[in-house]
């Protein structure tokens, strides 16, 4: 492939809008980034994608791109480009924003799950390159989640495939976002292990409140029970959906990704002690459990390559 | 593919060793039924295996057959061939099965993990004929697992892919013969249909002892109210585990197939509600709940096309 090809990829998430130009070997010729318009109507945050677009086009002079790749945290169907359900951009539920932003572009444009995207960046440039089959998980807000399967993105019938995160844990548990109760997601993402620190600290001595997973793990590194005890619970409930994976995918890998696998030292070793405790034998002790490489560009590469693979 | 072409395959099970010659519309050219023996040594069981497949080829006098799919009821590599752990035929363990028969017959052998095969002979002749992505559910004695994904069988990296008993349903719950606890093989499966309606009845009135599901669902059928909620419950189990399966995977359809399969009509509205609950709305919405076809054939049949695709 000749290096002067490229594409767009976008990661619309409800905080960050970001689109940039990428080359065929993953590198960032370009990159525009903006507050996703949240609050703001449908056609605001197609506005929002086309300038980022245009930007990027604007500043890669020596050629036209040659496809869009769209990544967004939503369920969403890739053969159609519909936005099946969208909790953080509920505006754009039903829409059928790859149509919209390919005739606004005059480009072919394909959507894809925020989270299946980043599986297919670090599958492509980062931690899982050399697996065949392997899962991501994310530990953001929420727990996303993307599978790739005999090397390639598995997305299912109707592209929403991976919701590793609603993975039930707890089967009388907290009430989850999406309408059932206890799924991971409660209790192993970044914004579980700030609540379930602050009710541990609630219940002895000096009350204190976490706001993230991030204040979690300094109160851990400086030797804080508490936080430390958040970790290790955190661990075991991710260590149980995982061991879940395990039995019915039979991973090479397991990537960990998000704000909070910075606390993998804390919680790591839970986490494999528990699914090792859960899963058959032979299937958990090959899976190789290791942090994300790319951090937050996996789902833009991811975005990107599955715009190649559309060409 | 001409009709006189043919291979043999056979289901080796905990209690039942079948050997046929099948050809390439699913017909079964000849049949042979035999006792696995059980507590017996290797050879026994490689030696019935053989026997029963020298059987067929010598009633089948056109050909000699192509190849030879072997399904068991074990973990097992299916690119060496290699039995990994078999709970119910212990001393398989470790045995590289298809090349040991595979040279006493001269003729390419396959090894295919048994719930797996039902899961392609479903695929291939039975209910999930039109289905892209499917999972088989099998419940017997316990709940065992299949996946096809894009239309091929998914077996995970060693082949152990599948096992859809072990999803955890009840964190703290029943020790599972798998090591792990709260397995839903231990609260949906035939054994457990019969434990829990034998639980049920001993709390109130008359303590009756249910040995089979088909004793439950004979009860059920008389109006017995313990046999009814012994399948209610048993339903809400599998819907839970359903719904992670749905999550996870956005499958087309799951086919329901094995003994206790036919207490359908009293469990199948409590799997459907607990799963249309717990999963994401798109994907519960679009999945379809169906029966399996072709009873204790699926495996057998599904061996027959593993070998056909081998050759």
């Amino acid at each position: 492939m000749n290096d002067s090809r490229y594409v767009l990829a976008a990661d619309v998430g409800g905080t960050n809008l970001r689109v940039a130009a990428v080359d065929s070997g993953g590198n960032f010729l370009h990159l525009s980034e903006a507050s996703t318009p949240r609050s703001a109507a449908t056609s605001e945050i197609v506005a929002g994608i086309v300038s980022g677009a245009k930007e990027c086009v604007a500043a890669v002079t020596t050629s036209p791109p040659l496809a869009f790749g769209l990544a967004i945290a939503a369920l969403v169907n890739c053969t159609t480009g519909r936005v099946l359900s969208s909790p953080n951009l509920p505006r754009l539920d039903g829409l059928e924003l790859a149509n919209i932003i390919g005739d606004k572009l005059n480009l072919g444009t394909v959507l894809e799950n925020d989270a299946t995207a980043a599986a297919v960046g670090e599958h492509w440039l980062g931690s899982s390159k050399a697996a065949k089959n392997s899962v991501f998980v994310t530990l953001g807000t929420g727990v996303g989640g993307g599978l790739i399967l005999n090397g390639q993105p598995y997305r299912g019938t109707d592209g929403t495939a991976g919701e590793i995160g609603h993975i039930c844990v707890v089967p009388e548990g907290l009430p989850c976002g999406c309408g059932s109760r206890g799924c991971v997601e409660q209790y192993a993402s970044a914004t579980a292990i700030a609540r379930i620190a602050t009710e541990l600290s609630s219940g002895v001595g000096s009350p204190k409140h976490y706001h993230t997973s991030k204040d979690v793990f300094d109160s851990a590194s400086g030797g804080d029970p508490n936080s430390i005890e958040a970790f290790r619970a955190m661990g075991k409930y991710l260590g149980l959906a995982l061991a879940d994976l395990v039995n019915v995918l039979n991973p090479e890998m397991i990537t960990i990704g998000g704000g909070a696998a910075g606390g993998w030292d804390f919680f790591i070793e839970h986490v494999q002690a528990e699914m090792l405790a859960r899963a058959f034998r032979y299937p958990a002790d090959r899976v190789v459990l290791v942090r994300a490489l790319l951090g937050e560009s996996a789902g833009i590469l991811g975005a990107a390559r599955v715009a190649f693979d559309s060409i």
